[in-house]
């Protein structure tokens, strides 16, 4: 008997809802794509705009049934919640603010939950939301998507093995240009709710990317943070949230760092770029050039490990679906954590032992972590850029 | 009203059958995958393997009713016409000997085509597909899938523009190094059929990876290839089919060129690159780095052009579904030709016009351009590498 | 009448002595070579190393008569100065700790002095020998190499031009890896010196290559630092002096910026690095191919401009003496200099005018700027990495 | 006692002539300041220009002596040979067409030779040359500049010593655009007599750039070449010599290769570039980056080799005059080959024996293989790109 096909397990077929993700949402149709890439889970209801009209148009599009358009997302919680072909997790894709109460529905509602980072503005928030999965026994994952990269699973097992000895420092840096010029003046609606404490919260830069800085560095190194100094940049004028950060930060290991969000850096679209220097090597990776990886052995010459080639860990080769050097597309990443999520959720549906390898997608501490890295960084900033403690 | 959601329009559902694609194969999975993407078809039908077992399997797998697993594909293309539910469209994803037969069955049963290149062994036999499409109107897609790049349509548009004048000279390669030793020696399957004649044809590479610089080429410039001087080697010893190739070619415009495929270069997995000389300047890209464009002009500094920036052609624009500088990955390329494909057919069965930008996919003509190209560079190369006229 | 040949001024030829540079030593070959590639001085006189030996040896071997063979800088100040045929200038190729003394006896003798960098421990001395030399009215150049490059002033001019509107950001680094192990305790003679506060000051990256990045960004940028707050850190075990450096600075304008100096990351070699953020574009360049600029603009393509294209601003073009697209090599950057130095002498001594244009090497008041950076960055980080004013 | 002082041995001073290199042409400086960076050998004599103008004003400006300034190479080889403080070797720096008279005087009046490539316009006058040195016991270099890169040399002991196994195919180009426009029509006289068969012989492009691939191919693999097929073609109207070529070779060992040699590729300014596949690994080079190489051995991660690393064969490192990865820059490389071949030379004049490694510039033999190579280039191109061979 066939076991797995197209590289997943034969015979998973869940299905999902989603809060947020209406026409004219970036991240919701990113989602969508992501899970069908696999084909693992089918969409069977959603709220997905405030908006009643774009929220019934697209419920219509997505081909959902009437009934399982709802509302509100507490609505939806409920309901759901009450069907016997009821959905098996939740999407959060909404912006930043509206997070942590349509988590807590769907959590106290006995529904899993996937949501986007940052998971919720203050850490208080994220750790209840922590809590409750744990006691509800829920599985939580929040979409820190570059950690879907193939590559980075295997820089995490290349550190593991020692293959740079201990980390000794790590530069990170995520430069970005969307919002070099005033463009929340101009009608663009992602810089406007991004640059609004109301919605973003604390900060804007350091929210939105800093946060995939600190838990790709977390992801990879295992490193937790001790301490940190930020400066937090209003470039831009007229504004009241950051457009870039400078972060300093010690570890609990002793290892120092740096972090820079930029979204200001005219040129660098998405350059999301790692090194981490240990003491008989170094690791190098950027996003824009993302299935090769850079690891340099002390007195060796450099070698530049491609996706796909033997040597690779064999989670990485499995982690991607795609021929050997073909590229690892936006999709694919983010289905590469869909992947684990729905498989373990699957596993756990039919009443099977749920693995801590099983579980390798970016989880629900991890949103911890970020709510409360984001929130230190603003508080460092606002005392003049001093050392906290985390 | 919602007119498209997820960048697609929205009340497309087809379905569709596969021939080949069983458990073990590659490209199956990838063909599934990339239709999977935009949720726009969904397998209904299928003959997926010569092994019983794992045909039934596969099919089992995959949530197909029992009585549209078939064991042959005439006996497929048959009842499949003959249902009131029949499948819009069929995918051949066999070894290449099987193609001419495959497709012609489906054609001749009037069910749209999606074949692997290249199309056939034979140039009459492609000829002949071509011909009994166009007769019985049908859709017919041979998926060279690297032109599925969105930067590959906005090189396209440029070279229409005029942007680096007229075409002077083309250089292309494609380096690969999986057959740098003899590993269908050593149970390599792929390697096997791949490099017997029975399988391939007359040649291994330049059918393989050749027909996909040919294809590119013709499909960027629009040019059409007058003579070519053609050397096929055979480097590791004991092949029959060449594992490396150098072809000189000539245009009808004028213009010269080199190809250059090889599939033993160690250190090169997927190295399909262009470089195009025109008289105003040049364009060069390579598709281990595919979202971006070198765009040279003459006395000007060289600009690097990147998916997703201000410039580029709406085309290739709206050709990509990733937000603006994630990359873009091998399924998504794939899924860009389906996309079109799909949404031409959908048009076709809604009795709208079909325009020529609605099928702006690879055609059977240019599978029919590349049987010729492949069976021309065996003919220069089998009288000593001298000039033959196409 | 032929005014130029090779690209200098016909008819130069002046003599020149050296404090330092002994066999042995790295940086006194490089001194020679760069002031040899344009035949515009030759060395007639020298106090090469403390060992009499070395000494003598290191003379003959340059063809330096008997009598100009020095025991010690301060004799050979005052017995240069009072020949006729004395020596035009003098360069101070020896240990940090010795360039004031060196220097100033020099200059105190009426003699034009080079200067390797950082020019002394403490920013008072650096002071005093700057208002001598205004005072005396000599030339004096601090070789801060990497300011030799065409590109870097290229970069300058385009700064000055506009081309990236103000600036707001910069983010430097050069990262080497030659301090990775304790390699001073393996007998490496520099790391010794370089390790040692007694030679080398309160700093070793930061005086080293810390210094470096300092001089590149306030030469092509012309920013003045505010204040910084540093972290220096001794990152191999047992060193009293730092390996490691991050550096957050706020310049007089309002812009922002990071250095990173640090020479324990395994894999970088000699990793100089800028980029710098303005209003209506960036520049990035990298002293590993440092025959190219990449200029972004906002909305626009991607720019790479060459050494040698057209469009490179006339002072970068004539700065350059190779022919087009040829590398730039590093004897040759540091003879750029030279030429610059010994042009403006030549001129000075024919009683010309030498204007501002001419006098474009590293000066004086660069060497100071960089002695009081260094010293702020030790007295941050031994505050606790705090903020302080210059 | 100091043997040596900044890489060379201490003692050597030799004097030299040059032909050709008045003010005005570029080559002519490359070569003087090549030869001073090393302090090597000192200008003595010289027949710079037709121009008795430019001839006498560039000697003044050089510092020759007035009888040492001749009108006619015959002249000053006569004369220069009477003298007892004889030019010790001569520069030959003309267009190529005058290059074998030039040689034949000096070699026949006993005075060593430099010549720049390509040697002669015939065969037969190369290997005329190559004999009278020969029979006289003279060293004869031919500059082919870019073999003195210390990556180059390195690349060569890398292959010597088996890295990449047996060579079986060689790619190579030298890409440069300065000929992509008819500037020849525009008063560009290099491109005036580069274009111009009484100057240049029976090619352009391969014979000025073509001959650095061939010399570049040899020096590195040792292959040498059976037979070729060429089309030379004149892509810019109106020339009556090629600008672009392509070349497919096979050589004596069984291995196959291709050059292209392109004139008129807009935004490759200097693009050599080499790659080589082994049987277990393959080699890749590029000019315009010169200090690195990349190895690819089979089921390895790539290996990035930086100049000055660990590593490197003491040959390459030795060859290197530059501190650890600072850039190799043009006059370095060409200086390489000076200071060889001055070595060589002084061991000769001081009656020692010259060993082979004491030789290792490339050589008269090297010119007489590029002008076969040359030559046989054009006759199958003219008989229309078919197989001839060496």
């Amino acid at each position: 008997m066939i076991e797995k096909i197209d590289g997943v397990k034969a015979g998973i077929k869940l299905c999902y809802g989603m809060v947020g993700g209406g026409q004219g949402s970036m991240i919701g149709g990113t989602h969508r794509k992501a899970i069908a890439l696999d084909s693992l889970a089918e969409i069977a209801a959603g709220c997905f705009s405030r908006s009643a009209e774009n929220n019934t148009a697209t419920a219509k599009a997505l081909g959902i049934a009437r009934d399982r358009c709802y509302g509100s997302f507490e609505e939806m919680a409920k309901a759901e919640a009450a069907r016997s072909d009821k959905i098996d997790f939740v999407v959060i894709a909404t912006p930043n603010d509206s997070h942590f109460a349509a988590c807590k529905a769907f959590l106290n509602n006995g529904i899993h939950v996937v949501c986007d980072k940052p998971l919720t503005l203050e850490a208080a928030e994220a750790r209840e939301l922590a809590d409750i999965a744990k006691k509800n026994k829920l599985l939580f994952a929040v979409t820190y998507t570059y950690t879907g990269f193939p590559a980075v699973k295997q820089i995490r097992e290349m550190i593991r093995a020692g293959s740079i000895g201990e980390i000794r420092y790590v530069n990170a840096e995520y430069l970005q240009d969307w919002l070099a010029t005033a463009v929340e003046k101009e009608g663009n609606k992602q810089a406007q709710w991004r640059l609004d404490p109301k919605s973003s919260g604390r900060t804007n830069t350091v929210g939105d990317i800093g946060s995939h800085i600190e838990n790709m560095v977390s992801c990879v190194t295992g490193l937790r943070i001790k301490s940190l100094c930020a400066r937090l940049d209003k470039i831009v004028e007229g504004r009241v949230l950051d457009d870039n950060a400078n972060i300093m930060v010690e570890y609990t290991s002793g290892a120092k760092g740096f972090y820079w969000p930029c979204q200001v850096a005219i040129g660098y679209s998405n350059g999301l770029r790692l090194r981490i220097l240990g003491s008989k090597g170094s690791i190098q990776w950027t996003q824009e050039n993302p299935d090769y990886i850079d690891l340099f052995k002390l007195g060796q010459p450099k070698e530049c490990w491609a996706l796909g080639e033997e040597g690779f860990h064999p989670l990485a080769q499995n982690h991607s679906k795609i021929p050997s050097s073909r590229p690892a597309g936006y999709h694919e990443i983010m289905g590469n954590i869909y992947k684990t999520y729905i498989g373990a959720l699957a596993k756990l549906k039919a009443g099977q032992t749920v693995s801590e390898e099983d579980m390798d997608f970016p989880g629900v501490e991890m949103g911890v972590d970020g709510v409360i890295f984001i929130n230190k960084c603003a508080e460092s900033s606002g005392k003049g850029a001093v050392w906290v403690d985390l």
